[in-house]
């Protein structure tokens, strides 16, 4: 019997997905692995990857196949109708982008990151800015073309490739909506925090050590090893593909918590990805729901679950046995002190939660005015340290710490950084509910079970892969549309408490 | 104005070399990276990026401009019309193989490594043959198209695509040259050597110092780590791309030699790489000149320059420096007498040069077997066994150190064994030119000063890449066409040496 149309669909993503896999691993491979000089290279296999990948979803094939599929609808299980939507949605994003730009797109990018980390290592923003004004240039002809194909505006038409349907209306709305208590809550919780005891962590922890722990921590999280690594980079990342999931971080030598903190984060990622419908891998369906719900999985585990009392009973042994150390400011309350203060600081992949909002309305302004050329890019060092200083009081002494701290636009992502904030405040959402249905969840995490937490999320959030769109996904799993107040309560909750 | 057909076809090759390239760093990635559970999805990467490369060399576009090239070909410049014969010679040699073929045989050959591996470490023949027999069913049918289309007996039309225009009856004449001097000369060798005093080595050499003075030493090579790397992996291999080297190795604690010889080995391999026309790149006649050079390149570097006098009296200091030893069995003539021991063993990358081309017999002998059915795959672990008592007295205790020691048959590589022994003639033959036109080789190696041997060999062997047939290059670069007697002479004056 010959394949159906939507059969013959399945069968051409089933391909996409192979090439955008072998793409990921490049990348990983470009960040964690290849010596330096061989950027060129990998830039033109990139290149050809996407150019196929490319050439792939816009032929006239997939097109002719998905209205006869579409037409034939009725006939498809509901999971197909979302794959074939999701399959429509894919299609009409990528021919609105003419291919010369795609591949051009893509030997720029893999120029600028490169160049990214030779300019963040010798804190040099112009060694880099050439590259960055080469990256936003074509990304502003793609976002305008985009934005004409889709009836979006330029930026939003970016955006929606990370988050589908996320817009800046929403995104100015909630960022509004924080922004009436954030500035008021920052300084309470400073001053709340300056009056409680804080003991020095110091000495030295050795990388191995760190990463033997790391690993033992993400072994009792569920992280499958046989299907995926860790790995040292200069920033952060989860790459590869689900059943080949690579996570990095950075390990300080004089902080044990620091690098651990970037492990949690990227597993939360990790494990959306390894709970993701594994019968559906290899289909649009089979993803995860963009970039907000990422983020929300990658700060639940880090920020609302680990930095919190229960995981420091069960982290407190592990930092025992690890370095054989003791004394009173190994005690959880102590550490966990350390681990929500609220800081003006630089860092935002280092900021804590209260203060992190801050940090990506910063970027989230900063891009949009690149992209319209309201900005330059050889401004842009200038604009970084002068809001900086006003929106959080503190000014970068170098541009490491300043504009060049994160690979985003280097890679060619804007529109990414606002999915960090909703990203929280889904965090917040969610993690209501779960400890409303989960009552025992504090004494499961401190005993360092996890596998209730995965389960409910798993159920929730994980196993939905892309079959709803993000609002229906989050009032499927919490009874209610997404709303900043439970984030609120949250952080209030947590760091107003004397 | 329009670009001609041979310009095109430039173009289609380029797109090409970046499948390949992207390809060769992900089987590198398998080998050396990849969590184990992970091969089926590497399989599904592979498979695409395969069948890819091959529906655009086979494709009627292609063939097309092939045919309109050539008839223009007089317009062309001498590299260029040696491009284009290598690219008619890769495209008749795919549109031989149906694409369904050429996948199947990726996702075999990628799940055959991975239980390899698995098998190897358990000593256990019995996991690996149902993989072993996919991939040879696999590759006979292929053998059989390929040799009806080419006019060449299965086998032979296998090993073309190693090292083109080698045929069974050549390696046949060569193996009978070798084979009447090599029985008499292993014997005496090994009476010879019994008379020479020999002190243990003995210690515990971590890898990491270990891996320190290999890097030390591909450095003055000329190794460029800036476009390179130095891994460990179970089989010593070297992968990526020019321009992005990968090689492998592996370390033996308690034997600080063994595993740079393997870095030597491949370090040849990638200093052939290295000294590739870089005008030529990502183009077919860029590419080196088949297997049987690149084995010449392996061996000539390890055997000949490194298991050799001079090179030992620039290793000694280096030896001491990193491990801290001294004492006379540190004594260059002590470490010589090591590493030219002959003896009657088991592993052929860990056997002396002498012995090693009754390993590739061996070898070769089972492989045509296998693929003409002669030799069932389940009888392979028995006929290896009575075989190598049969042939150097001595008989595997396990799998491991018998018929699963080499990777080569688990990525379908039947015709690939073959290259080693002519590459080691070949290697005579060269560095009996070398020697005779750069009378200070022995003093310069002895310094550490590697420049001029990589040079000559850039002159006379790399900078050619495959511009020229195999014999065509020894003829020009010796003046005299292949035979076995130059590296008779070298091996009787280095072992039968009083």
């Amino acid at each position: 019997m010959p394949l159906s149309p939507y059969q013959q669909l399945e069968q051409e993503f089933r391909r996409l997905h192979a090439f955008r896999g072998a793409a990921s691993i490049l990348r990983w491979d470009s960040a964690v692995m290849m010596p330096r000089g061989s950027s060129d290279l990998r830039g033109e296999q990139l290149a050809a990857l996407e150019t196929e990948s490319h050439s792939l979803v816009t032929s006239p094939r997939v097109s002719r196949l998905l209205d006869r599929a579409e037409a034939n609808a009725a006939t498809l299980e509901d999971w197909q109708v979302a794959n074939l939507r999701e399959m429509r949605r894919e299609r009409d994003h990528s021919i609105a982008t003419p291919q010369s730009l795609v591949s051009r797109l893509a030997k720029a990018t893999s120029r600028a990151e490169i160049k990214w980390i030779e300019a963040r290592q010798k804190s040099e923003f112009a060694l880099f800015a050439p590259h960055l004004e080469e990256v936003t240039n074509l990304l502003r002809d793609k976002a305008t073309l985009l934005g004409k194909a889709l009836g979006l505006d330029p930026y939003d038409a970016l955006m929606d490739e990370f988050s589908p349907g996320m817009r800046s209306a929403d995104i100015d709305l909630i960022f509004t909506s924080l922004g009436h208590r954030l500035p008021g809550l920052i300084q309470e919780a400073i001053d709340v925090q300056s009056q409680q005891p804080l003991l020095e962590i110091s000495g030295r922890f050795a990388n191995s050590k760190q990463r033997q722990m790391a690993q033992e921590v993400m072994r009792a999280l569920g992280f499958p090893f046989d299907r995926g690594r860790l790995d040292e980079s200069e920033h952060p990342f989860t790459g590869g593909i689900p059943g080949d999931i690579r996570i990095t971080t950075r390990f300080h030598p004089a902080d044990p918590l620091s690098g651990l903190m970037g492990v949690l984060h990227e597993s939360g990622h990790a494990m959306y990805d390894v709970g993701l419908p594994e019968a559906w891998r290899g289909q649009p369906v089979g993803r995860d729901r963009g970039m907000a719900l990422q983020e929300s999985q990658s700060l639940l585990l880090e920020m609302l679950i680990c930095r919190n009392r229960p995981f420091l009973r069960y982290l407190k042994p592990l930092l025992e046995k690890t370095f054989g150390v003791s004394g009173p400011q190994w005690e959880a309350d102590n550490l966990y002190r350390h681990l929500i203060r609220v800081r003006r600081s630089l860092i935002r992949v280092d900021a804590d939660e209260v203060t992190y909002p801050v940090h990506i309305v910063l970027r989230y302004e900063l891009e949009r005015e690149i992209l319209s050329g309201e900005l330059k890019v050889k401004d842009l060092q200038e604009a970084w340290n002068a809001r900086m200083h006003d929106r959080l009081g503190v000014r970068p002494a170098n541009d490491a710490e300043g504009c060049l701290q994160d690979v985003h636009w280097a890679v060619g992502s804007f529109g990414y950084f606002p999915s960090y904030a909703i990203g929280a405040v889904i965090a917040g959402q969610l993690y209501e509910s779960l400890r409303s249905e989960r009552p025992d969840l504090d004494e499961e995490i401190a005993a360092g079970k996890f596998a209730g937490l995965f389960e409910w999320l798993r159920q929730n959030v994980h196993g939905l892969g892309a079959s709803l769109s993000t609002p229906e996904l989050i009032a499927r799993a919490t009874g209610r549309p997404l709303s900043a107040a439970p984030w609120l309560r949250y952080v209030e909750g947590k760091y107003l408490e004397a």
